[in-house]
């Protein structure tokens, strides 16, 4: 059995478009004589939909849509895709996550999804009933167990504990399937590829089974879907593998007699953490600016390491062409910084401009000085400073069309060392889920060929300039220590004792710790920015503004 | 059996200050011979606590809040809490969302809630397990039939289906239970109060018990809990009913051997819609102050109907002099708006100032004057005056510690009618679940006794007064027609089709659900607003932003 894997970048509720993209694979798939074409996760609407589900016209819309797609099929090649079905029982959900084969130009047969993703970004219990006893349908002679994505990771965690009480892949197993077939919307994350691949690994090589794993590829809001789709053969060895964000249609010839495959293409995919963060970031900004109806970006340039390494991807991602780099001096500003600016412009090929906000500075002082009488210069200078940059770049990003990144790590995300409406603003949030110190490693490797981030911005104390000598190891600890407690108490939900338990120091801790649940408020009102770890601020982070967080790490009275 | 409801007002993860409302709420009920008293759902945390669950020792904290609280009960005094329970089960969910009954200082019957809401706001599946069969516990001789918030919403919806596969109450009477208690932190919509209500009624009625239901009252983000706890009799009528929107101990003599109740005291609630709403708002807004640490306010006055109702609100909320009013004229506001907003402020007895911003505005034309040069004017200026305005007022919040409100509302937020980083700027956006239409009718209720918000300002036609003679009406239909569909397109998800066959403007419709999509982008930077329909925008309207929203409403080709 020939089977192709149509890895696609789907754009939410685009009906027609996603159905060229599918018409196209299948007329490929054809062409090289496969007999099942195997669609992503939802493929008839795109993943995720979110709360268009709860839309009657959503949904029949999406029913209309799989008729379009079975009506692609015939007797000789079969179309495995992903879609909404409704569940016509009197109660429970009243949808489905489904998968249907089709053949011969129309469904013949449905499966329903068993485990249903509900924590982080995932929200599946929300919308979907979980489906029954996990069967395997009967293609070309030959019994295929389908389950939709989650249905893979039924497997207990650390503790010893599954979230589920079912595995619908070993029920497919048990029901007799000779062939496994997986359709996922797996959102990327760093590491998760080699960690989805050994999943599937294991239930091959445990059921001796071939098992096909096909997943979506493309950035949709904060989430970026890496594709990777594989085939595994029944001793676990994976036997074609197809790209890393990026579009790609895999075939592969399954032999169900042999108890091992042959080894078909294998292409190159990402070897570390910086590149696939790199290729994470530029397609999620690609695909975010592409599917939001922008072809040209702007940034502010400080001269700092965030927004050269923001502006890098962004070149990377859309063409140095389409970018712009705009610095903002006000009399904090060094020259320095200046030049390490336009030096990052020059290397990456961007536009550059330099529009001075120190007239703009003065006329709030001035405005501002009979209220502000007698009080003492604060945070609230260095913020309006920071709110005239959002402002002037606001205003160039509506004049012109362009869409505003943002620049902010996820350290200065966690502890909020960012301002509101000021550098916050912004239509998406590059790195806002790199780490400083990943921020750091990801502009070596950039520069690994040749320096494309000058060595002064790597190498000079980060300040965000907003009074004289400032650095932010003024304000913050070192970000090695900071991004430990970050990992720790975002990533890993430790406790203060737990992470002074690890090694960290108490003061340390306790003082980040409180900084990151302070500025949850700020996080509410951030950018979407690009998930790369198992933890990202944004919709899979869900912590109350409202809350006595001091209380909850202060020891009981 | 002598019953206390405590209805009280927790913050969450406030655990020692909510164990103090708990103790007094328990001493008084001690003092007025109650057998039980009853307290709401997760009251050991506080409701609702998002993913402060995935904190271990958030949970921890949690137990051994409810082990203080079962200390105070003792074998006279009974006490119902609600609390998180682990699941010790090596499948499912790690939590449960239980209820305990405490005698002699110590929990000695546990009950898990079986429906997890997991819909609009509640993302209950996200970290529940439901619980197995509804047993009642025994109290006194008594077989209690404990419930949980969501356990007596198993009703099917108009389509005649119920998302549950299982009725809990029922569950209860058939198992026995003698007296019906639930345990609820369900949060406040116009009109919620009376469903709740009917539902209990139903419930008591149908079994012939005396059903006792514990509402959480007080502000949370964006959610309020409108208390109005009740105990109904065996023939469903209401015999006591305790305050809403205030904390309250209620207590009944249940007569087990009655088959009706003697009315006892029925707390006087909201009459009307804009009472409910005015009472919302003001405990939305006096708790997301109090529980964030603000005791004062301010907000922009433009002299139009949204920022004096805002002032109004929060006037009653927080008290006139903790609440200050800012107009910040350009060349395009009028002398009458300027002599509104301080008639307004005038009336209310709120503090007032004028900040002139034209020459901030004037210096960013210059500062621009290059980069802009011959580019028509268009939206940009009047986004810079906006963003100004936000800059100056955070400006403001930032100096002298004022929580910034913003004064949007819903049908402005719904078509994107605001600027972000401008008018959208602040930490809480108090009106922004009030559709144009309702802010009108809550103007003129507030205006019932005698004149708060000047007539001048309810009879103007609205206005951004960004450029010359601009009428928000230029831009948008009239407010009916503009808030019939966003009651429709985002309340009850009707399509273009629906609505335009419920006998709406084809050209209107389209019009309106174009702009309330494109504008995604803007919501998912709004402040937290308070929650006062059935369908907010904010944590319980999850639509994407990437999204060919045009091609779903578009027919197919």
């Amino acid at each position: 059995m020939r089977i192709a894997i149509a890895q696609l970048d789907y754009t939410v509720g685009a009906f027609d478009a996603n159905l060229g993209l599918m018409t196209e694979a299948v007329s490929e798939s054809r062409r090289l004589r496969a007999d099942l074409v195997v669609f992503t996760e939802l493929a008839t609407v795109g993943y995720p939909p979110g709360d268009l589900l709860e839309r009657r016209d959503f949904v029949d819309r999406n029913l209309r849509q799989l008729d379009r797609v079975a009506a692609l099929s015939d007797d000789s090649l079969g179309i495995i895709a992903g879609y909404v079905d409704r569940n016509t029982a009197g109660h429970g959900k009243g949808l489905f996550n489904s998968a249907a084969l089709c053949v011969g130009g129309r469904a013949v047969a449905r499966y329903h999804k068993c485990l249903l993703p509900s924590y982080d970004v995932f929200d599946e219990a929300r919308h979907f009933e979980p489906g029954g006893p996990a069967k395997p349908v009967l293609f070309k002679g030959v019994r295929l167990g389908i389950s939709v994505c989650e249905d893979v990771w039924a497997d207990p965690d650390l503790d010893g504990r599954s979230i589920y009480h079912r595995d619908p892949v070993l029920e497919q197993v048990e029901a007799g399937a000779q062939v496994l077939i997986n359709i996922s919307a797996s959102p990327f994350e760093l590491g998760k590829a080699a960690q989805r691949r050994d999943l599937v690994r294991r239930y091959a090589a445990q059921s001796g089974r071939f098992f096909a794993y096909a997943n979506q590829v493309g950035g949709n809001d904060e989430l970026v879907f890496d594709g990777h789709s594989i085939v595994v053969d029944p001793t676990g060895q994976v036997v074609v593998r197809g790209r890393d964000f990026a579009p790609d249609l895999l075939v592969y010839d399954i032999d169900l007699e042999a108890s091992s495959g042959v080894p078909g293409e294998l292409r190159r995919v990402a070897e570390s953490t910086e590149e696939e963060a790199v290729k994470a970031l530029e397609l999620g900004l690609r695909d975010y600016a592409k599917k939001t109806g922008f072809d040209r970006v702007l940034l502010g340039l400080s001269g700092g390491i965030d927004s050269a390494v923001t502006a890098a991807i962004a070149a990377r991602a859309l063409g140095p062409d389409k970018v712009l780099g705009v610095a903002l001096p006000t009399r904090y500003s060094s020259t320095g910084s200046l030049d390490d600016a336009r030096a990052l412009a020059d290397n990456l090929g961007i536009g550059f401009q330099i529009i001075p906000i120190d007239k703009i500075f003065q006329s709030y002082l001035d405005g501002l000085s009979e209220v502000f009488a007698g009080a003492e210069p604060d945070v609230t200078e260095e913020n309006i400073q920071a709110r005239i940059r959002g402002g002037v770049l606001m205003a160039l990003s509506n004049k012109f069309g362009r869409l505003l990144l943002t620049t902010g790590n996820k350290s200065e995300v966690a502890v909020g060392y960012a301002t509101l409406y000021g550098d916050m603003a912004g239509g998406l949030a590059v790195i806002s889920d790199v780490a400083k110190t990943l921020v750091y490693d990801i502009a070596r490797f950039l520069n690994f060929r040749r320096e494309t981030i000058p060595a002064s911005i790597i190498d000079k104390p980060p300040s965000a300039e907003l009074r004289p000598d400032q650095r932010d190891q003024d304000s913050l600890p070192p970000y090695e220590d900071l991004d430990r407690v970050v990992e720790g108490y975002v990533e890993r939900n430790r406790s203060v004792e737990e992470l002074v338990a690890e090694g960290m120091d108490r003061e340390i801790v306790v003082a980040v710790v409180e900084l990151i649940d302070r500025a949850e408020y700020k996080r509410r009102q951030a950018a979407p920015g690009i998930k790369i770890t198992a933890k990202a601020f944004g919709i899979g982070r869900r912590y109350p503004i409202v809350a006595d967080y001091r209380g909850l790490h202060s020891s009981e009275k």
